[in-house]
């Protein structure tokens, strides 16, 4: 059975109190509307309908770099969830299948609970999320009698009876996607709000002979973010259910409080990861590594038996490869450091390669802009490039190649060849005495007049 | 109605274990002290005197640079809260008006608490502030008759009935200021410690037939630090109230509990903080920015659109335009970077303004200090610095001027000009291969011999 | 009396998911090995024997780094705890005295409890180590009548009234080392899992007419390893410990949550540690000094009055005197800072000297490094090292000797001297403009084609 996703991102989100729609907000790195998205992959999705509203552009742009082929509809006035629903009925015209409503603010669904609720539906015609509420508050309540949801109860209409019930409504559903839409045109906005609710589907199903039923799933999955503290929260809940993983892997984690992860950080077994370390999306850390304290890391690959940091930073790009090693106040960017290969202090390699066995000296810097354009830097293997060498790119150094101390290269230099470029140095005598006198006497004299 | 602050700031605090006096220890990067006197400037009182005992030299020192214009008396023996209140009466000699007693060891009294101290003036003689305690242990109890408050009953002194009672005293009082002091010539010293208390104010006030009140505060405000893990405790207590307020105004912190603020950090809606961030004094941040972790900022303004490390140091001084660029293990001090300049890498931009558009090279240092004095550097628009370029201050760059990789520029350098300053690369063929072979012969021949 | 420590160290630690032995993963920088090692020597042991299993070889290499004269015995298999003791019959041959069995995964036994345990001894033959638990769940329950230890209950086997017992054991014991070996010769491995069982020799022990007693220790200290997030969380455990301590011995700690320390991370009193600083092994820092947020200390020592970071690296070997300031993006390894000098910026001072009140301009190197050996800079008193300093070791500056801005010194500098090696600036008139005018040609050519 082919199935559409349909994730509402319209609103604006009021109390975030910001620019940016509420959906792009980011947790672990990745906003909200990219990990519904991502749970919702788990069902291969035939169709991607992303409803958005607020910020709309900024939504469309979002959904291309996640998914290509996702469609964006605009719902030009936010009338309700229902209405909100139905902008996706053009989108999915001729659509033979089932539709799964997600919500862009409602990160957290598993991608097992979205499966649950499609094979729900071998039971049923509409399948509604529901979770056990540890306190139900004013969620609406799901009236169950067996296997069948009788009705979705709002606190505010709810009896003393159904008070009592703690199995909540999440507002997610699947259903035939062509009878949603026919189901949702009998949906009125007679009501306080003046708002089309999408969790009116229920009654209308059942009046209409419909099966309904709801699935359950964890109380977790379905927080909503509402303010910058949810978000916060979010990302705390996140980090430490990623954390904990780690950990059962065979991680180790200093202090895994300190450490941040994304939503698609990988660390293979026995890396040791010390205090404050930062994973931004894209990491790719394999086993037995060393991840020292203070190191940023984004967009990279991490070879077995590397160790990285103090206080470096692995930009989109680096790949490092095995026992590689790149020291403190270190930036590596778009560059392969092959095995054995060491960048030990105080250096920017960025858009470069560098061979097997080769040291970098402390102070190198390629040189890869010259105000319009980025050029690559070559360095071969087993070469040692001498402290405060400028490569000055385009520009390729040999195997087996040197560099003195303090040269700008901006010729290549070719296997085992040495570039040289430094001016000769002369010892003044007594020299420095007479400055520094010099310069004490004219200190005074203007510490004197002031 | 004039009003003067009263502020204690005279005990050692012996669980300090320190040399440094207790109110002179930080919250939030700012004394203790500076947290009670800035509380009490709500009233903009005419008048501040400062109480001062252990360490009065520096508290001294302390005080001017918080306010140039309040007094420091001397308390030259410890022997009471009463005692140390009247040291104050000379100061005040002359004086109409209320005095506001307040501890420079309980910093967090709210501007708004003193105000309503104030104002509680126009119902009572004396005003004592009290608060509701959660568990009250063996804090003085406050026994009030509907509005007026008939006694302070130590713990030791209370019967069953008063030890049941949970609004307590805090220490804080408002008074006019002569009638205070006249009241505290008639407080003794007769019991176990030998000490005046100022407490004792409220039996010899009603005694005097002057009308007594008190006024309730959160058990929050009245936090006393007596050690260094309570001096912890009440960071933590500010960071966590501080960080709430960030939130809610609509700054993005990605991880809450690792961004460190100030007293007077400022930051601007939809600017987003990424984890392990530290806001020293004096940093003013707008809307819009972007301040990446391990950042660390002090005494610093950052402007719209503008992105911060990661690993970026911005000293006091440090004023970035919008758009600015700084990036990791940069550091930036007193220095303006025009709109939309970058200095992405390894550099020292100090006593130094660089114009809008500008690059600067990865590895660039302003030489701004020749060993006795600093210097400046200034840098149009539109220029390109290459990389480890050594700019020797005072030197001037102009606008769309450029410097060579490497250059050590000790002369301005023109509108449109490009200074070079290079020992050219000279290649020597096979020669890395004969030293390599030279060090390697020679190591081996240093480890067979030991 | 002297005394034999048998530590238990064969463990595999399925759950720790690792190739490293259980007992070499670490807490606070510490194998959990060196923990139980160190409280053990607490009673200056004549012997100490490691029983080694799994990972035998990295057990031996880390026991001789924590204690060269203690033996490392081998359990090729591994049959229970009681088999593991008896490995080491054959090293303490001859050995009278008593002997004290230790956990290697059970870290923080305090060595004022292992001394309780050899007090026992003094009324009993046989001494257990128990602990009041807090939820004993399936501990092992200890029956005492009055002093003596009537008996080991497993929890499978304990009656009703005896799992109402919340004294349970910790598997640690002290006996005379031959009467123990005697003694576990009578253990039996008749049971699920055919392993012979330490918690035997009590049964044995009492049938054989010997006294048996316990001692009680805190539940804390006999906290066991299985499983990485154990692992973190006993860092945590002692993270905590170890903040407290320092903050009653009047150390400031502004974020003491953010703190990192060693198991022997020694901190004088006044010294101010702002958020974010790792401390490895091996670090001493004496009363006043101020160590700033994002520093990182291993095996080093700074003095009274000396200012560290933000971002500084001290690597071992850094001796820091008094009054000397370590800035942002430095590292220092194995070199001697003295009294008041500075390295503020962007440095690398590695095997090095730096002599009195001499300043290091920002981005000096001392390049140690040719490739094969490392080798030392020596720089004297009152010295001013300019900007982008390139010190090629074996080099020596002079007392108050300059090095000019860029130079690549080479060759040594002699007191007073100054060295200068630079090549000219020299600046072409409206080539800037030309270039970019070039350059920007050039980009519109390639962004047009493709």
């Amino acid at each position: 059975m082919s199935t559409a996703l349909i994730i509402l991102a319209a609103g604006k989100g009021t109390r975030m109190n910001s620019d940016l729609p509420k959906v792009l907000h980011p947790i672990a790195q990745a906003s909200m509307l990219e990990h519904a998205m991502t749970a919702g992959q788990a069902l291969a999705p035939e169709r991607t309908v992303v409803v958005a509203g607020h910020g709309a552009d900024l939504v469309k742009a979002a959904v291309a770099e996640i998914d290509e082929v996702a469609q964006v509809v605009l719902q030009e006035e936010q009338l309700g969830t229902g209405h909100a629903v139905l902008q996706a009925r053009d989108a999915l015209a001729g659509f033979g299948g089932d539709a799964v409503v997600l919500y862009g603010d409602t990160p957290f669904v598993s991608a097992e609970t979205i499966e649950r609720m499609v094979e729900a539906r071998n039971r049923a015609d509409l399948v509604i999320l529901g979770f056990e509420a540890a306190d139900p508050a004013r969620y609406g309540r799901l009236v169950m009698a067996g296997d069948s949801l009788e009705k979705i109860v709002e606190f505010k209409d709810a009896s003393d009876e159904e008070r009592a019930i703690t199995f909540c409504n999440s507002g997610l559903m699947a259903c035939d996607a062509q009878q949603m839409f026919a189901l949702l045109d009998q949906v009125g906005n007679d009501n306080a709000a003046g708002e089309f609710y999408l969790t009116d589907l229920v009654e209308i199903a059942r009046s209409a002979g419909l099966t309904v039923t709801a699935v359950a799933c964890d109380e977790a999955e379905t927080l909503g973010i509402n303010s910058r503290a949810d978000l916060a929260k979010a990302d705390a809940v996140f980090q430490a259910r990623a954390r904990a993983e780690l950990l059962d892997m065979g991680v180790t984690l200093m202090a895994p409080d300190t450490v941040y992860l994304s939503l698609d950080t990988v660390i293979g077994r026995d890396t040791v990861i010390e205090p404050n370390v930062v994973f931004g999306p894209g990491v790719t850390v394999e086993s037995g590594a060393l991840i020292r304290a203070f190191s940023h890391l984004e967009g990279c690959h991490v070879s077995r038996g590397a160790k990285v940091g103090p206080y470096a930073r692995l930009r989109p790009g680096a790949e490092l490869a095995e026992d590689t090693h790149i020291g403190n106040f270190v930036e590596i960017k778009n560059a392969e450091i092959a095995e054995g290969a060491k960048v030990n202090h105080l250096s920017y390699i960025g858009d470069a390669s560098v061979g097997k066995k080769t040291n970098i000296g402390a102070g190198t810097i390629t040189c890869n802009y010259d105000g319009f354009m980025k050029h690559r830097t070559e360095i071969g293997a087993g070469a040692f490039i001498g402290s405060n060498t400028m490569l000055v790119a385009p520009v390729k150094i040999g195997n087996e190649a040197m560099t003195a101390t303090g040269a700008v290269v901006t010729k290549d230099v070719d296997d085992g060849d040495l570039a040289i470029g430094r001016a000769p140095q002369e010892n003044k005598p007594g020299r420095a005495r007479k400055l520094m006198d010099m310069l004490r006497a004219k200190k005074a004299r203007i510490t004197n007049k002031s």
